[in-house]
């Protein structure tokens, strides 16, 4: 997004939406939950620009999703390892794809649980009561700790 | 993203970032969630220039997560309702400010149960067995029905 939106700046969405950047960056995250690190990788997984790479993965670091760990001394090399914040980002790459999966009607791969061999079904629910979200009627607060 | 990615054509997640294209789009389907309907209504709220806005309706509505609908006949005048896919993806922007409140560090507006009063915790889960996704080891199945 090249042009600044006039969303509420305490919009959770639109701040959230703001740290990720963009799709490149999303499909980063993804390569980086796979196990990517090296720039290389990267560039190679995704056929994206290096120059584009480059930034994203500056904006990524900025933002405290990924950080860089040096793993050669002579020469200096380093890759990027996902930060606690960016390892969080995973329910929201999962529900993304199971959105696609329910909407998009095509063959696409499905989560399996490692453990059980079963086919995951990623949802999201309000871990306070339970419910499914989208099925009950919610607002926002525009002040933290306002209600809770 | 202008660009065509290399990732697995199969991938929900690099599927469901195709459909929803870059940021602004998802502000769009944030604000339609928040029962905006009407172009200039979209390019206030968000200060996007009219051509852009223009371009990601027409993509989200070739998408089929937004449908025109006639609101005047004479003159003629359309508006962009949510369709069902568009409704499912709720879950996803919310996940999306849930991680945003929880790593963003900023006093961001929280949603709160219309009905009880209560701030809501939103969270991915895995219907099946209702573990907190993100703590148990998944892998993807090229095929669907592969193992379910």
């Amino acid at each position: 997004m090249n042009e600044k939106n006039n969303a509420a700046p305490s919009c959770p969405v639109a701040r959230g939406i703001e740290s990720v950047g963009d799709a490149w960056s999303m499909l980063i995250l993804r390569d980086a939950h796979a196990g990517v690190t090296r720039f290389e990788q990267f560039r190679k997984n995704l056929g994206i620009a290096p120059t584009m790479l480059t930034k994203r993965l500056a904006a990524l670091t900025e933002a405290n999703l990924l950080e860089r760990r040096v793993y050669s001394e002579r020469p200096t090399r380093e890759e990027y390892v996902l930060t606690a914040s960016g390892q969080d980002f995973l329910p929201v790459l999962m529900m993304i794809g199971a959105w696609a999966q329910r909407n998009c009607g095509e063959h696409l791969a499905r989560y399996i649980d490692d453990a059980t061999g079963q086919e995951i079904e990623p949802i999201g629910i309000d871990a306070v009561t339970g419910a499914k979200l989208g099925t009950r009627p919610i607002r926002m607060s525009q002040l933290p700790g306002e209600t809770a």
